[in-house]
């Protein structure tokens, strides 16, 4: 099967190139009117106020052909907070302006504005978008964004239909009390999350259910309540058929692992973009990442199966997240009389790690890197108490946004806004990972420095995990993003990154590109990318409360190029003209 | 008592005219630095997610001299939310772009921004200012504004010391989940609320103890939670002495009855103006409404008493708020055995109105009115019905922020923020005011007017209650707020006002100057104002769900002499620029 994969995937990727020119000249536009506003959702069948798109939650699903223009008209109907989308995955080139990043590519939308984001998706695939402003992602913003290859085009994989999830995790407080608790002196974290979502569904009057309970009545693995906003989500399928289920995270916080009771997984795209095909059983996806993958209904057709997320990385402390694997022509209320899947031990990192090292890019579909970069940036995140306050830091500076947007600063030249000052390059040599941090690293400053690269230049980026505040050998996982690129995955490592040793062993043949990668426990990662996108990019990790607490920074590139700025994306801060 | 008063007051007032250059040339400048941000606030118990400044619940006091300027630099910490702050009373006379009314005066300040007021205050008395964007006042913004007579002026009355306190009532709701309330169709009201507060103290846990309960244990009257945050105000008095008692309501929904226990109260301002003083053993303070009464601690001093409000004009559902009036040196945990003090029953608006008519300004110190008006514009203000929503309407029309400022949109002639037609200035004929609106004013349309006046014209406005949506002889109270201006109240009346009939009977001699006032029930409230303030000022009723839900207005004067506009006012909506 994987021979008969491999074949396909050559005949797929290598047919591209002769339909390209006609391909383009079909390219539509696609537009959205969007209003954003509170609702009271109950996911969980517990309701909360939550931040909606047109009434929905999650919100609604963008659909586009690659090539395609996406216009999304957003109107503001929250009563006081701004707002922003970013469309994760999407390189913005030459609209860098749309990213979506509050404060960085653009002003919030204030309330009663109507802002239109107009940007082309270039590549076919498995997105995503969400709020980027505050804790807005956990707030409510998320939804969907499928690229579609065009007609005449195919994918290196065959199906013959296809599904698909959002992840995500859930708490009951709202996110303004989460925000106040992040900030608060001392640190009020709150807590593991109550409930695991797919797509927006997920159950919280079993929390005390252990995950491998035999016994459990199956009524209590997903809610009874007669509140359909909390019925479990379906997924139906037709007996022996071949399924394409595009999964995404958007997790504030939790690494989560996916099963297909019963089915066997065939991975064939991170992050949209094509990957040798592997096999797995259970699969982890880490906040911002996305996954494509095959599956065939080939089981007991008499019974209906559960899909399931558990938290890897963090001691769990919420009930499996499930939704209902369908088959057809069964109900969908026929449950599953099995107990919850159960994933892997939660702190088994070994298991984590080997998956991740199991993807390669399918070079057939995918160019490799360059073999050389130019410029080498270690960063080294780091859990900070700063006058009481618990934050994170990268080569000591915890990151703090200013309300005059980083694009307009650096476009227009506009002082006091980043940091005058480079930042580091590399943290302090012989660096203890397995500790708690040194007073100076304890006591990061606050910062808001931007890396500007040259144009064109190749570009390694090493994150180096390190200890938390707490006791030695406390590490968390962070899964890393970086806007408006995709990059290489060159390698990862345990302990301190050694420059000379450790890029001997970077991948130079068939790394996997992505946009998002985790960097394990008291570990590095290494990836590499082509500074050839004209504008400013997020590089931060993905949990939502770290980023919130100082976990990014900015890159920046082709500043001499930078496009004019719409006045749309204009108004706050040092950005305000008199009339 | 009466005839020294009055000659109290003729001898202060006339005494003033002497003295003010010398008082000018001292003016001075009072800054404040203020950081805004959420914090957990437990006024009546009940912890609550509240929007503070300086980690203050209520907000920190202001204190300057007449003639002042005062500096207020105010920093955004709030994560996702814009802030405005209004300055309620204060004329901004040559500022009306730092008003701090979100939308009509600035855009709001952004995230992570820092806005400086500055504006001079120019008449001493008792104020206090409050958030004015969304429901943020109600979220727990707002504070005193005390402005003191300079040295060698003196007060037409006398007194040994004061002491002030702010009104207000409080839901344990999130004021976000009471906007998506207010906008929800079906309409869903928050409801009554769960106590009321004297200087940010309340108690919640006697809900259902009724007003009058003799037999309740003291303990109960009172939180008796360990929480310092909810002890209740104190009010501590040295036997013998007379008071000035400053007592000023920023009620969101409540009107309030105010009572100083076994206390005879002598009125001797409202809003900020002095009155020929009067009597009263229990006082009604509508929202946005300030009072300066003198009491002597005149009691049996071994024992301390209760400082008391109710609700009136709506059938209560929460119990008294309470402070303590200690007479000193009894200790201020000395509570007293007497039941809480029992206000008019809240429907008797006949009683109200009695007192709203015995107020009388103190002509030897303050200005009578223009004889004659230049227009007269009566606003009938209607609860209605629009697809759905519950809304409030003036003369047809429920106010809608754009969010461009309007005062820009004047200065800069910006189109498309104004209704380009100008207000009605009179409803239909005839209207029924007994009765739920018919269909034409029941779906009333949304708009944004504003109406201008010739500078320095003397304008009457007439606001015209009506009835409610619900059932016949059905009417609330509103009390209606004018920025920029003190307005004289020329007369109340039952049922429909009759331009002919109800002129005749305004009170040229002595009526009141005020910046809010309350129409009854059915009936219409006549005020009088010179448009000689260049500047855009909204005309409101002062409830705040109400403006929220359209019940407001905009009155612009002297365009053509409005000053240039700071640019950090600007950067929303069509004031942006490109750079």
């Amino acid at each position: 099967m994987q021979d008969l994969k491999d074949t396909l995937v050559r005949v797929g990727c290598l047919a591209l190139v002769t339909l390209m020119l006609a391909v383009q000249a079909e390219a539509a536009v696609v537009s959205y009117d969007w209003n954003v506003d509170y609702m009271n959702a109950a996911p969980d069948c517990v309701q909360k106020l939550v931040l909606a798109v047109n009434g929905q939650f999650p919100s609604p699903t963008i659909r586009a052909v690659e090539g395609d223009t996406v216009v999304v008209q957003v109107t503001n109907h929250i009563p006081t907070e701004g707002v922003s989308f970013h469309w994760h995955g999407i390189h913005q080139r030459g609209t860098p302006y749309y990213d979506g990043a509050a404060y960085v590519s653009q002003c919030p939308i204030n309330p009663g504005e109507t802002f239109t984001y107009r940007f082309k998706v270039d590549k076919a695939g498995t997105y995503f978008y969400h709020g980027h402003f505050g804790l807005q992602r956990s707030g409510g913003i998320y939804g969907s964004l499928i690229v579609d290859l065009p007609a005449g085009k195919k994918e290196p994989f065959s199906y013959d239909a296809e599904l698909s999830i959002i992840l995500n995790d859930w708490w009951h407080k709202s996110v303004y009390e989460q925000e106040l608790g992040l900030n608060s002196v001392p640190f009020k974290f709150v807590g593991e999350p109550q409930s695991l979502l797919i797509e927006g569904r997920g159950r919280y009057n079993c929390s005390l259910l252990p995950q491998n309970a035999t016994t459990a009545p199956p009524g209590c693995l997903v809610c009874n309540s007669t509140d359909p906003r909390c019925a479990p989500h379906v997924l139906p399928v037709t007996p022996g058929k071949t399924y394409r289920l595009r999964i995404a995270s958007v997790a504030s916080l939790s690494s989560l692992n996916f099963i297909l009771e019963g089915h066997k997984m065939t991975v064939v795209q991170a992050d949209a973009r094509n990957v040798q095909p592997f096999v797995v059983d259970n699969l982890d996806v880490y906040s911002g990442q996305s996954y494509d993958v095959l599956f065939t209904a080939n089981q007991d057709a008499s019974k209906n199966y559960w899909a399931s997320i558990n938290v890897r990385g963090r001691k769990p402390a919420t009930p499996t997240g499930l939704a209902i694997l369908q088959y057809l022509p069964n109900p969908a209320n026929l449950l599953p009389t099995t107990a919850a899947p159960v994933s892997p031990v939660w702190n088994d990192t070994a298991t984590s790690v080997a998956l991740a090292k199991k993807i390669y890019a399918n070079v057939d579909c995918e160019a490799s890197p360059p073999k050389k970069s130019h410029r080498t940036v270690v960063i080294l995140g780091t859990q900070n108490n700063i006058e009481g306050r618990i934050k994170w830091a990268l080569n000591n500076i915890s990151y703090v946004h200013n309300p005059t947007p980083v694009l307009a600063a650096l476009k227009y030249k506009i002082r006091g806004v980043i940091d005058a000052a480079p930042p580091p390059n590399s943290p302090v040599k012989n660096y203890d990972v397995y500790s708690p941090p040194s007073a100076a690293f304890r006591n990061a400053s606050y910062g808001s420095p931007v890396y500007i690269f040259k144009k064109d230049i190749v570009v390694d980026v090493i994150v180096q995990n390190a200890n938390t505040l707490s006791t030695p050998n406390n590490s968390e996982i962070h899964p890393w993003h970086l806007h408006g690129h995709d990059f290489w995955v060159m390698g990862y490592g345990d302990g301190l990154f050694d420059l000379k040793k450790d890029v001997a062993s970077f991948n130079l043949v068939d790394p996997p590109l992505r946009n998002t990668v985790a960097v394990f426990p008291n570990g590095w990662v290494a990836i590499r990318f082509v500074a050839d996108n004209p504008g400013v990019w997020p590089f931060h990790c993905h949990v939502e409360p770290h980023f919130y607490m100082g976990m990014g920074t900015v890159f920046a590139e082709g500043i001499h190029k930078l496009p004019s700025l719409p006045k749309e994306t204009l108004g706050c801060g040092l950005t305000k003209r008199r009339l």
